[in-house]
Parts: C-alpha cells; structure tokens; sequence
C-alpha cells in the first residue's frame, strides 16, 4: 500500500467535548489538530497545523453527531490531500477484559455498551462517535485505546477495594484513569532524563478531572482514581473519594434521591463546584478568592486534598524523587502548584517562586532534592501510536 | 454532701458489648472495670479489680437490656458499699449541635434519637443503655461523652467534604471517632513528654474500628474517619474510604441493594472479613496467612492503607515528630506495626524488631528520627474526668 499522504485520526471524546489530530502515518509528525467544545450550545471550533497557525470559529453544534459531521466535512475539505489509514479512539474504560489497544469490531462495541455503568459520563459519547466514524468510513479500522492500561498491572494492594471480594470478581476494582496521559509523560521523562525516570515519581495529572499516579521502576504502583473518574481527589464538579456514610447517609435521609440524582450530585454538583457554590473552573475561583470566601474555600479544599494524596502516593513509593504537574491546572496554574507543594519540603518537595511563576519544566530550585516539574502532555500522540502499532501487529 | 464511697459508674456500649468501670469519685482512682462481650449469643463476662483480681464467666446474655441487668444486679450484690454518683457514657456522635460532656435530659435524649442515621451501627444500643440506667437509677445523672469532642475544631479544610456546601449544613461534614482514646493518649504523652506532646503526631488507634487522628500544636488537624465510623482505614469488616463511584454502581447494577443491604454490606461484610473471606479478626488472619492467600491478602490491604494514611497525614502535619499506637491491634500485634513501619523510613519512622515483637513503650531505635510508641488507651478514665467536671459545673 502506499503509505503517502496517509494519515491517522486521534478522536478524544467527552461528553461536551471532540479533541482530534492527524499524524502522519510513517513518522507520526503531527499535521494538523483542534477541538470542539462545549457542544450543545454555541460552541467554539479550533484548529491549528504544524506550524501554530490557528483557525477559530463560533457555531451552534447541538450534539455529537453534528460536531462529527462538522469534522468529516473539514477533513474532506481542507485535508483533501489525506488518506485515513485507521483512526485511533480515546477510551476511558475497558472494564477487566480490555486493556491493550484493539481492533474495534461489532463485538467490542457491544462489550463497551455492557460497561457503560462503568463510566457514565464517559463511555456513551466514545461509543457514539465510534459509530459516527464507522459510517463516514465505513472502511477505515478504528482502534480502542485504553485510558486504563498504564495502571493494567498495579499490585494486588492498589487495585483492590476492601469490600467483599466476590465484586472484585463482578469487575469492581480499581482500574485508574489518565493512562494515555502518564504514558505520554512518562515516555518523555525516559527521553530527556533516563536515570530520573528510574526513581520514584508522582505524577499529579490536574485538570477538570484529575488525578495522579505513583510510578516505581517505570511502573504505575497506584492511583488515586479508582472503579471510576469519581474517586480520588476532589476535582471540578466530583467529589473524590468519601466516607461510604455519607453516600448511605443520603440515601436513608434523602429518600427522593435516586442512582441518578446522586450521580449528578457527585460527579456533577460536587468539588469545586460543590464548594465554591457555583463555580467549577479553578482560575475563575483564584480570581475570585479575595472578594468570595466560598471561592478561597474551594480552593483550599483542592490544594489539601492533593497535598494529602501526594502524601499517600509517597508512602507507596516510600519516597520521591520527582514531581510532575500536568494537565490544564497543573500547566497554567502557578499559584495552585505552589500551595500544594507549600509545607512538602519534609518530604524535599520546594517550588522556587520565580521558576514556577515562569511555568518553567523545573521548577524546584537547583539542587533541590525532589525534581518538580511542569510538563505539556499529548495523549493524541499516544493514541497515534498505539494506533500505528496495533495495525502493525495485525 | 458525703463523697466517702460515692463512685462514677462509666459505660462505653457497643452493638454487642458493654465495658464498664468504677471510678472514685473524689480521686478517679479505678475501683473495678469489666465487660460483657458477644452480647446476643453466649457472652463472655469479665470483672477485674484495680489489685487485677480477675473473674470471668460464661453465660446467655441474649440483649443488652439483659446486659445491664445483669451489670446492675452485680453493683448491687458486690458494690454494695458504693454509691453510684454519677453515670458516665461514650457517645459516638452528637452531630453539630453536641461536642462537650452534657447532662443528659429527655431533649437530649431526643436529639440522639434524631442522629441514628449518622451512626446506625452505634447510637441505637447507646440511648438503649441510657434508658435502662435511667430506670434502674432515677435519680442519678447520666452525663454524655462525646467521640466526636476532640476532632471538634479542626481546620476547615479537614472537616468539610468536596460535596455542595448546603449538605454541610444538614451536618453532612467530618466529624472523626475515637476521639476519648485520642484524648487519653493525648494526656497521656503531655504527662510523661511534654516537649513531644507539642510536636507533629499522629496517633494510630487500630482496633476493629480502626482510625488516625493527625495533632499538631496539641489540636486534631485531620482524622481518617468521616461523617460515620465507615470512613477512612480499611477495617475488621468495614470498607474505609471508597470512590463513590463504587457505591453508584452498585445501586445501578444490583439494584437489589437496598440502604439497609447496602449498609450491611459496607459495615459488615467488608475490611478484613470482605477480602479473606471470611475472618475479620486480623490475629485469626495472621495465624492463617501462610496457609490461606486470601488471609494474607486482608493483612496486606489493611497494612498498606494504613501506611498511606500515615502518608497523608504527614502531609496535614507538614513532617511527624512521634507516631503511636493504641487500640487492640496497635497494642498486641507487632507484625502489623512493623508492616505498616516498613519503607516509611524516608518520613524518619523505623522499627526495632526487639523493642517491637516486646510491645515496649518505645519501639523505634534510640535516636531515631520519629519516636515509634505503643500506649494503652483508657476512654474510662476520660469518661469518668468528663463527669466530674461536668458535674463540678452543674
């Protein structure tokens, strides 16, 4: 076959949200990429190629399936040039069965229907445009890859909850999210300092959803998610792990509260948003902190709860070496990086003030015994090669 | 009034126990203490004086009404010569409203009656044993102690959970357990270390129900347990902390599960007991984990819980100066304090496996950077302190 001007497509679906790039097939250099957000109400449209050259636009996109054929439409127009070889799926859950990228075929679809419970306000949307991609091209392969792998082989301590353990066996386990992300990252790290990546790193991957994972001997030892993105630290609009009371708590005393309406309570009403009493996006809460104690309460709460958990992940390590911020928060927010590592230095964790407010890849001081660092992550060069080696093997 | 053989009786009841003591008056010295234990089935009956004369006996004890009759009738044949001035009880929570020792009135009484959904497992058996004393001794004041107390003013990041802040409000918030066992140490170390007492410390409490409470500058400043004695730790058969998205699927999948189920299910069937199998009892399980991986599974779990949440509040407590160990696990199993100690060297905890399998006062090495302790709690002697002084300001 000829492999010239063939191209992968990476979809990274949310439930309000399409991100997608185009690699090269060969070299796996990227062409162009963008994203569609806030769909279902006036959303905005973004592209940008290799170059940085940026395209923006605001449209009505009501659903999914619009903003897919908005997308077909755009590779056929102004990537005419391109072949689709395969197109290569963010997919946050495989439940115990599904963890190395595959083939997508009818059955696997019909596996991820199945374990739709298992991430509600993830899988329905992947599953969906999935089907929309199918038939734009219908002879295009199209790979599952699992946001789930990198923590496949967590030991027994990490991946087990203690409740009775005839569940772990009905798939109730934790399986950590953020994979393709702390892939990505821990691939660079490999890169550019090989004997770091050989120490014990904690990787803080903070954005609306968040989470981090204790990695040892280039392995994910734990996690702070956990059967699904609710758990772990407090995040956006999610909770993060609680005292089961609580949850039982409101089922006996709110008696109209049913699976549904707890569901949008925790995961959509909860964290930031729960806290701050409307606000979910943690810089409109720094902006609003002098003026709004709720919004200085939320995040107080978002910064102890990840410096807790930094505390929890280095007793699995037993120690550190590195720290990684990733992720929308952990990218751009210098203040929020400095108030979690703030009171860390027992465990050698110190951010030098101009280095930080610099967003530079290190920001601990020179010589500080843990490395912390800030780091861009690409989950669509992950899937991208994924892809490219799935189709490999096959 | 004539204090000469007047005693303060104390009570501290669970779902099937009762453990009770006598204390002077004046001077708190013990007179005796005891217990019924396995209430409901064949229980196990326990006297001991303050010379350590011990008796013990056997005997069909089918309800805790039958417990304190059978208590009441023994103070009455064998404590004649005492009078009983006032009664001293544990309570496990008090909500918002109720924090400091409190003579017990009908409003009160009331009032606990309205907080059983925040502690289903504990507060039925102890407005039962109030009433029963109430009618066995009318005239004498029963005084209320709470668990909760000393957890009472810690830090607003530990105590509010990332939840929309109106269910705070509804006293949906972290209230801690153990709080008289904390106190007890607490004093305890202030008495013989007064210089470490105002150090960074964490005080393990591992028992059945199993917590820790992180001190500094003599207050809580965190503790593992939530709105409910669930939370936190992994337990003899409770789950400790979960991603809430666990509990959704459950109320999905199984939709069997009712409240109740489910509350058996995570108070009862889980912890220890959910992951062996079987046995909730972690002597049972260390006898049994050469021969039975599930037994040695539920040692692991419990063990590395409990490091990552010396981990965590590490982190609250910015370092840690003395980590103790109490209840009946932290007491008499010196395996599991060296498991739980093993690879947190890098906080400057260690163990010496002499001073350790010898259950002495001080466990880590001479010079250690952390001072490992093993303390016997005594909630009594609180109790009984509370009573006096609350008396004393009636």
């Amino acid at each position: 076959m000829d492999k010239k001007n063939t191209v992968i497509l990476t979809i990274n679906c949310g439930s309000s949200s399409l991100k997608f790039a185009l690699f090269d097939y060969s070299s796996l250099a990227l062409i162009s990429k963008g994203n569609i957000q806030n769909i279902g109400a006036e959303s905005s449209i973004h592209i940008e190629d290799a170059a940085g050259h940026e395209e923006r636009a605001m449209q009505a996109v009501p659903d999914l399936e619009t903003a897919i054929q908005l997308l077909t439409g755009l590779l056929e127009d102004s990537y005419a040039p391109y072949t689709i070889h395969a197109i290569g799926h963010r997919i946050v859950q495989g439940g115990k069965e599904h963890y190395l990228p595959e083939l997508i075929t009818p059955a696997l679809l019909d596996a991820f229907e199945s374990l739709i419970p298992l991430a509600q306000g993830h899988l329905p949307a992947e599953i969906t445009a999935i089907r929309a991609f199918a038939s734009a091209y219908p002879a295009v392969p199209q790979i599952a890859c699992f946001d789930t792998a990198f923590h496949k082989d967590m030991p027994f301590t990490a991946k087990y909850f203690a409740i009775p353990r005839h569940l772990w066996e009905d798939g109730i386990i934790r399986y950590g999210f953020h994979g393709l992300s702390y892939e990505y990252i821990y691939q660079q790290l490999q890169q550019s300092s090989p004997q770091e990546a050989r120490g014990k790193i904690i990787i803080a991957h903070l954005g609306n959803g968040a989470s981090m994972a204790a990695i040892r001997d280039g392995k994910s030892i734990d996690t702070t998610m956990g059967l699904t993105p609710t758990g772990g630290l407090v995040m956006s609009t999610r909770s993060g792990d609680l005292d089961p009371g609580v949850i039982l708590y409101l089922l006996k005393e709110k008696q109209f509260l049913s699976e549904r309406a707890l569901n949008e309570l925790l995961n959509k009403q909860s964290g930031l948003k729960g806290v701050s009493g409307t606000v979910a996006d943690i810089q409109t809460l720094l902006e609003k902190e002098n003026t709004d104690p709720k919004a200085a309460e939320a995040v107080q709460l978002f910064c102890y709860q990840a410096k807790k958990y930094i505390g929890a992940l280095t007793a699995a390590t037993e120690g550190i070496d590195t720290l990684i911020f990733t992720g929308g928060i952990g990218l751009h927010a210098p203040l929020i990086r400095e108030r979690i590592c703030a009171g860390l230095g027992y465990l050698g964790i110190q951010t030098d003030a101009a280095l930080n407010n610099d967003n530079r890849d290190i920001i601990s001081p020179e010589g500080a015994p843990v490395k912390v660092r800030v780091m861009a992550t690409n989950e669509e060069l992950i899937i991208a090669q994924h892809t490219q080696q799935c189709l490999h093997t096959h």
